[in-house]
């Protein structure tokens, strides 16, 4: 791992199914796949339940794998407002776990991650997976399948330099900001 | 205060304007404003930090006013997808943080609060403020405005007797649940 090496965990906030994906590398070489999944919770079960079991898996992704950056999707518009509130939820919960952690957190929208993985921000979910096998160099597809997104968001999130390149910013200036506000 | 009195705070999530309010009270009998107010974030801050300050905030009215419910204004449709996003993120917090702190936490729609205050689901805003301000005995609306819902939530919820009935039951299955949930 290069000095310059960053790990970054990608989050596609949902509430039934929240993908997750960690990746390692620096742009201009080989990325490295580290762990991908998906967390469930019930929607059987209270939603501040889902939401906390949410909040404890996430958690045990970041003790595991210790991401310099969390890349989160940002959602603009969906057509199913029930799923929008549920997406909302869980992105709302990821953010506020990484700024506790003190971890930096980029969002990108779909668009720019289709276009930062397949060069086509209009790319559909298949074209995105098999650039992912591609470019992580795997013998198949990363299952489950939801977590496609995830994997491409953390590519993107290390592609996109400027990103990178704020990121020591970025960090300072939460960090500052942070101390006076984190309460437990 | 009669033993069976509840003492709710009122959540109208939202990002840039988060109403907040404390009614106290039992259904048939006179209820009585303990606080208000409207938690406010900068848009010009990043967004994880400004989830980070409604938390601090949220936990400083819990700590003040020790609820024994948090009633929380459950969102389906709306036409600012933007919004939508910022209102199911708060919402998220708002939820996360009650599941913490082991206080059931129940969510109501605007119609149901508008039926409930107004005995008229589609009222408007003016007509929900009016029988706020004659519910509480208030000598004038509560401002800020935007806090008026906040408090039609909590009397809502104290005045739905089936909800409040639940609360010793729902406190005692989240409670179990959330025991072996807790990470931090």
């Amino acid at each position: 791992m290069s000095a310059t090496s960053i790990r970054v965990l990608g989050v596609d906030p949902g509430l039934t199914r929240c993908g997750i994906g960690v990746v390692e590398g620096v742009a201009g070489s080989a990325l490295r796949l580290i762990d991908v999944g998906v967390i469930v919770t019930a929607p059987s079960q209270p939603l501040e339940i889902r939401l906390l079991e949410l909040e404890g898996e996430l958690i045990e992704w970041i003790d595991k794998h210790k991401p310099d950056v969390i890349a989160v999707e940002r959602v603009f518009s969906q057509h199913n407002v029930r799923t929008v509130m549920g997406t909302g939820q869980a992105a709302g919960v990821t953010l506020l776990l990484a700024a506790k952690r003190q971890i930096p957190v980029i969002m990108h929208t779909p668009s720019e991650v289709k276009a930062a993985v397949t060069g086509n921000g209009r790319a559909n979910k298949s074209q995105v997976a098999q650039m992912v096998v591609r470019i992580l160099q795997l013998a198949e597809a990363p299952k489950p399948v939801d977590s496609t997104d995830a994997l491409a968001l953390a590519i993107c999130n290390i592609w996109r330099g400027r990103a990178s390149n704020n990121i020591a910013v970025a960090l300072a200036k939460e960090k500052a900001r942070i101390s006076g506000l984190v309460k437990r």
